[in-house]
């Protein structure tokens, strides 16, 4: 699915359905990162102009989305607060080359990756959850999550030919493959 | 205007209309800081759970008036391009107590000033430009920049009672008049 080179650990779904509280929270701390993600590339790469539409569009929809989970969230009695991440990006990112243009390439493709086992995620979720409301969120999100993986893809390919940007997704799928593999201590959606 | 506790010196506008292309540029980067300075608060205050919504609506707006402002630059032959901003912000953010929740309230207030002095450049540009795309954009634009002064007073005044919340707008009224009476020597939104 995506480009990515395993499907979650089988356990994962039950243990997340046995603390939706957990995972709703994480999850809007994810898009409230997601869309900061987004903007420090649109500071940090200011001098590629063609990523600033994109990056601006897919930055207000992750801030669309951040809405949407605290909403849910609140409906459900809970609020929004501090919670200890999973390990999940910080492990990912260790992947990332450090010489320009190669950490741009890396960067936008590890963006993409997490995109894509957000989507394999959200899909487990909407297809083992009951509760109607959830249901129906993550079945929505999870299409934005897929569009959102091709577009960090097409950034990526503004500043490298497409062959070489998708040898490099290769590398960094088997990367992501074993950095989702470890399981977390925490109920969170990318432990 | 705006509890603002002056006018724009009066050559501002010329030097302004002199050199459209400068201004919209620096418009476009001010948009994109004040987008980055909604979702830094987000991240900063996360424990101030009131603040997410209003703040995650106000960072998306700013995210679509940049993506307008960019569609202008290109519209008019131009590209988005690095570019020297003004010292204001930094001069005005000197006022900020270091302390919390001094540090939130003052933050608040000098977010609500700058989003008044842009609300009244953008007054004199919609009043005195000939163009009518740029007429337009300014006259639509300046009605959000009220609003969020308002948000940003009113989001000052969940932490604090609302009468020092505005014993503190008339003294950072003052300094934010002594800051931009300074003539800076490039042609900005708020130089």
């Amino acid at each position: 699915m995506l480009r990515l080179a395993s499907v979650s650990r089988p356990e994962w779904i039950g243990t997340a359905l046995s603390d939706m509280d957990a995972v709703l929270l994480d999850h809007a701390h994810c898009e409230k990162k997601a869309a900061s993600a987004a903007l420090n590339l649109i500071f940090r790469y200011q001098y590629r102009s063609a990523l600033m539409l994109p990056l601006s569009t897919l930055a207000r929809e992750e801030l669309r989305h951040f809405e949407q989970v605290l909403g849910i969230i609140n409906a459900r009695g809970g609020e929004f607060e501090r919670q200890e991440p999973s390990t999940y990006g910080a492990r990912l990112h260790r992947v990332i080359r450090k010489e320009e243009p190669k950490r741009f390439i890396d960067t936008m493709i590890c963006c993409a990756f997490i995109e894509a086992r957000s989507c394999e995620r959200m899909k487990l979720l909407a297809e083992n959850l009951q509760d109607e409301a959830l249901v129906s969120l993550y079945s929505g999100l999870l299409q934005s999550e897929a569009r959102h993986h091709q577009t960090y893809l097409d950034l990526a390919a503004t500043a490298s030919p497409q062959a070489e940007v998708y040898a490099r997704v290769e590398e960094i799928a088997q990367h992501e493959a074993a950095v989702i593999a470890v399981a977390g201590d925490q109920v969170r959606l990318h432990s």
